[in-house]
């Protein structure tokens, strides 16, 4: 056998041998691509074992996060930080080896994947980021960044609505080093795709823009090589297009059953037999160590001239060096930003104003919008656009909220961004579990989204966020602000861009409430906005609701009643506060809470100490005037003044 | 001014004066495509504006709701029964005439429109309809369900990924009657559609089996006649091509700032002066409305043979015309399902047999899986598969799953079906904009969703819901219920398909409780599964987490502490319920109320009187045998035992 099928056999014996021991698992993939994984990372990828986060590597991102085993048997064969007790703890508790591929979990994963076509279209963000900074900082002389970035998929992540999206926007901004390969077994999990997938994928990619190229067996991994070899000098995106045979090896192969259920016992032998695989479970001959070690010999090679790129470009272009570094690590939050020009704007329009201010500091602050630009205000004044400036700062995602969000968690993922991408609030969910995925992957998304309640007014129900707050609030590791002045617009954008995970903004489309706070409060998620004394009570509000409440607070008190207001525009921030500080704001003893928010009341129990209320609104808004609906849902500083009231006399 | 172009001008002319009267509004797309909308209405569709709901009629979604000036001022100029006054009402609170169609709002809007792209999808369903009912219902010389579907949609849908994944099983399904209007101006709000959407559209329909026309002007509306005139001949669905200008006659036009902002006084009147209509605000000559009355009298004819071809049916094929009639309008609910069949299954295995239960009796229940039938059992025994049976009940959608929801939801507004979908719970992401459409247009979508949270174990993080309950709680007007046994998954089914309003039902993978429970009381949301007299307080539970609450009942009553024990499968049917029924189930002055489900705990606090704790998840997942992470989150017994015993001590 030669040592190539054998390099390859063992990952595909790897593969199902994991997934027999896990009891659990995928083989059909694994067995089928093998192959092409062996022939990029064997022959073409650009990637250091020794050092998997090395910064000018190629990135790999395997959509199809289900051939996880062969993931980690790739890795694993090339050296990476993977033992084969790691193997053999495949999806087992805190295992380095989950059921699909986490950043951060295993070294050499540079992408979460599992939800299907989101790996592609992260991979198209990651390819983005490549080209951006290669845009920025490459000179004549010095490539300084200069990688590609692969991405393996099949029919499952092609019929999915993202990927066509994030194709379109890869054609469009000619992602000429993006190199997708499609592992076309014609199998997905109810049988043969012809069921409901019978479209012309190559006429599909051409006319998005897309060199296509074909290898017609899988198995030909030097025909794979040479498809790989040749994609890298086109000028397009490639999608190299390998037919390719589920569970191929196994009794089952070519069948949808192999998909998802581990080969068990005699299967397990019978097909490593039929690989000619001779060798004991979880074992590989040194010969194929040795074999894959050519990554390591490029990898280092490619890292140490990296390195001396790098010292070239620091002597000659110390300038542009001195940028590059420090936006892949640093965050500058200056503070000399001039609240008195906000007075009288709305959210939206505060925000362009913290995010210029930012962006003007921080080079790594990169984004666009979903077709809503002028709506948003998610623009950098002065940034370019980038598909007409290889330095501009600003994208046109189109109207494609989905892909933009999983291109934001890309740009993050390849380092030396800060991205953002924008649309109007309700629309979070088209692009939810890119949300989802950013948060799983730790990515420093900002998610700004503008129009973010009922006083869309007239655009009417569809366009007016309702269950969206509460519906992020509790989706971990995301923090949901709704900023209600400046200073919390401030704090909210301050700290989405110096946190560690995902940031989604709600910005009124209206005005904010002409309060100051205090930055260090507003950071803490929520804070006593407004005390004036022994209070019997407390109005918590969000967003522009806090004028109402504000208001309703000098109502109460012109009768007699004194209440303190809470302003909170990040419940998330605020439940991490300590005892003592939340306790402070809200004293668990404290009757008489009343919460007040234009959005669903369900999350806010939480914070009423059994005895309060919430005004809320738990249908959907209408078409109508801003105030029109607000009356009509009784968000209103006299409705706020009356429940109050009758709280009170409820809880005496 | 020829009678043609004079009717034209009429639809441009009230469409501004609505959106200068109410002040806000779109102005661009009514003046672009009035040309495409006057040709289909006048001249070619089948619609009766006297019955605006005649089952045979042609439908039309306006996939671009920002057209509704359009919309109004269309169906107002043929009759249907919308006013003068209404259309100077546009946009005001609770007006017919909101700032995006609404279905049950207007008459003659069948189906709402804003989130971009899902009105498409939504057509493909509502076509998806026809073609099933013709093909279970048509005989040779009786072709009972014959009509057309048209969309119209901009560059805005065509750029969303629900539009792709929607044509793509339009192609595949056949869909010819389906007829897309693609009113291409080239013009997002943005700017220019080159800088983010240059793919080659006619290839992309054409490699997704659709056949595309292409009209060169938007004004010759002779051209577009004809062109949808042949499209009614094509054996593939269409996409007709219009070139057009944006903002039409305005000094806008072409111009992205026509598309949202309000044409106002000037600007207004030498628009009209441009267009050569020489009217008052919001005046309609007569010869307006007796052009456009073309339409009601075909319309008129129409409904007439078609009231005739049923009779003749009803004679001919008498069992047939009763299964007809009968789905449109009744759903049999007997039950004899035999519970004891259901011992010791899982909570998808219960949901197969339940769904199987109500499909035999109710035709109308069809529909299929994201490419998971296998795993989420949501198939029709029997049933046939429509790809390649023509009476199949089930669908294969590919693993798309928003198209599939809006898909769903056309099933629904087409009438004669009871649509159900399904994928796997955590993908509720996907499709969520569409579940929120549903409950918007209220539609009797029915979304059956399996793996129900961490018990989904090994496939990790990216599989397991843990914030889909509670964000699909708090989404109005739909029904989120997680059954814990087979009388409850019962419930839930019988629920969904009674119901004038989308039903989401999380199954669990695996097994469920096997305790008994009332019909009634699990139609009510919550009740009380286990009451063993003098109770210090409760524990409320849902799916698989009732059994850890009523052992962990037991469990404390051997420790001399008696609680009871509540099932709420569905929190948002509870809630609903007479306060009386109500305090019965979870008496406002109870203390020590623990709350005990594997997902976002924020939900929770509503029913926990401010004294009451809860064991939830509010953390990602991972990926491990379900019985370890289930144990690593404190789903436990001993951990419900414990946390109920130091509470009762902490509220002592």
């Amino acid at each position: 056998m030669k040592i190539e099928e054998k390099s390859i056999s063992a990952l595909r014996a790897l593969s199902i041998d994991m997934i027999e021991k896990a009891g659990s698992g995928h083989p059909g993939m694994p067995l089928g691509v093998a192959p092409a994984v062996y022939a990029l990372y064997r022959n073409v990828l650009k990637a250091n074992p020794s050092n998997a986060n090395f910064f000018d590597r190629d990135r790999v991102v395997f959509s199809a996060g289900h051939c996880s085993a062969l993931v980690y048997s790739v890795l694993h064969c090339c050296g990476y930080n993977l033992t084969m007790e790691d193997l053999q703890s495949f999806r087992q508790y805190g295992s380095k080896t989950p059921g699909h591929p986490e950043v951060y979990v295993t070294e050499g994963v540079d992408c979460g994947s599992g939800p299907l076509g989101q790996g592609f279209a992260t991979a198209v963000g990651i390819a983005l980021g490549e080209k951006m900074l290669a845009g920025r900082y490459n000179k004549e002389d010095c490539k300084l960044v200069d990688h590609y970035t692969y991405v393996f998929m099949g029919e499952g992540c092609l019929m999915e609505g993202i990927s066509y999206e994030a194709a379109s926007l890869a054609g469009r901004w000619g992602l000429n080093k993006l190199i997708a390969i499609y592992d076309c077994n014609k199998v997905s999990i109810d049988g043969n795709t012809d069921i409901s997938f019978t479209e012309d994928v190559e006429g599909r990619f051409t006319s998005q823009g897309w060199r296509v190229d074909k290898v017609e067996t899988i198995n030909d991994y030097e025909g794979v090589t040479k498809a790989l070899v040749n994609a890298k000098q086109s000028d397009k995106p490639t999608l190299i297009i390998v037919k390719s045979v589920i569970g191929y090896g196994s009794e089952l192969q070519g069948l949808n059953k192999v998909h998802g259920s581990p080969l068990k016992g005699e299967q397990v032998v019978n097909t490593k037999k039929a690989l000619g695989y001779d060798y004991p479970p979880f074992t590989v001959p040194s010969e194929v160590y040795e074999d894959f070690a050519a990554l390591k010999q490029r990898g280092e090679k490619a890292e140490k001239e990296y390195n001396e790129k790098l010292e070239y470009y620091k002597k000659h272009y110390e300038s542009e060096y001195n940028e590059f570094i420090a936006r892949q690590n640093e965050v500058d939050l200056t503070n000399d930003f001039d609240f008195a020009t906000t007075v009288d704007m709305s959210g939206r329009d505060v925000g362009n104003k913290v995010l210029n201010h930012f962006a003007s500091r921080n080079i790594a602050i990169t984004g666009g919008t979903a077709d809503l630009a002028s709506s948003t205000k998610a623009v950098i004044t002065g940034g370019g656009n980038f598909v007409d400036d290889k330095v501009g700062r600003n994208l046109h995602f189109g109207v494609r909220e989905f892909a933009m969000a999983a291109i934001t968690n890309g740009l993050s993922l390849h380092g030396g961004f800060i991205p953002f991408c924008s649309t109007f609030f309700v629309f979070s969910d088209y692009m939810r579990n890119a949300i989802r995925m950013a948060a799983l992957m730790e990515t420093k998304s900002l998610f700004l989204l503008s129009h973010d309640g009922i006083e869309v007014g007239e655009d009417g129900p569809t366009h007016q966020p309702i269950e969206q707050l509460v519906s992020l609030r509790a989706m971990p590791n995301v923090d949901m602000f709704r900023p209600g002045n400046s200073k919390e617009v401030y704090a909210a954008y301050q700290s989405a861009i110096s946190s560690n995970h995902p940031t989604v903004i709600a910005l009124a489309k209206s005005k904010l409430a002409q309060c100051d706070a205090n930055l260090e409060d507003c950071l803490k998620g929520a804070y006593v906005l407004s005390d004036e004394g022994e209070a019997v009570g407390t109005i918590i509000a969000t967003g522009t609701e806090i004028a109402l409440a504000l208001a309703a607070q000098k109502a109460l008190k012109q009768q007699g009643v004194q209440v303190k207001v809470v302003s909170a525009p990040c419940l998330d921030l605020f439940d991490r506060q300590d005892e003592e500080y939340k306790n402070s704001v809200l004293p668990k003893t404290q009757k008489n809470v009343l919460a007040v928010e234009a959005g669903a009341t369900l999350g806010w129990y939480k914070y009423l100490n059994g005895t309060g209320r919430v005004i809320g609104i738990d249908k959907f808004g209408a078409s109508a005037k801003s105030k029109d609906i607000y009356a009509h849902e009784g968000i209103t500083i006299e409705n706020i003044v009356n429940t109050f009231i009758q709280m009170m006399k409820d809880n005496a």
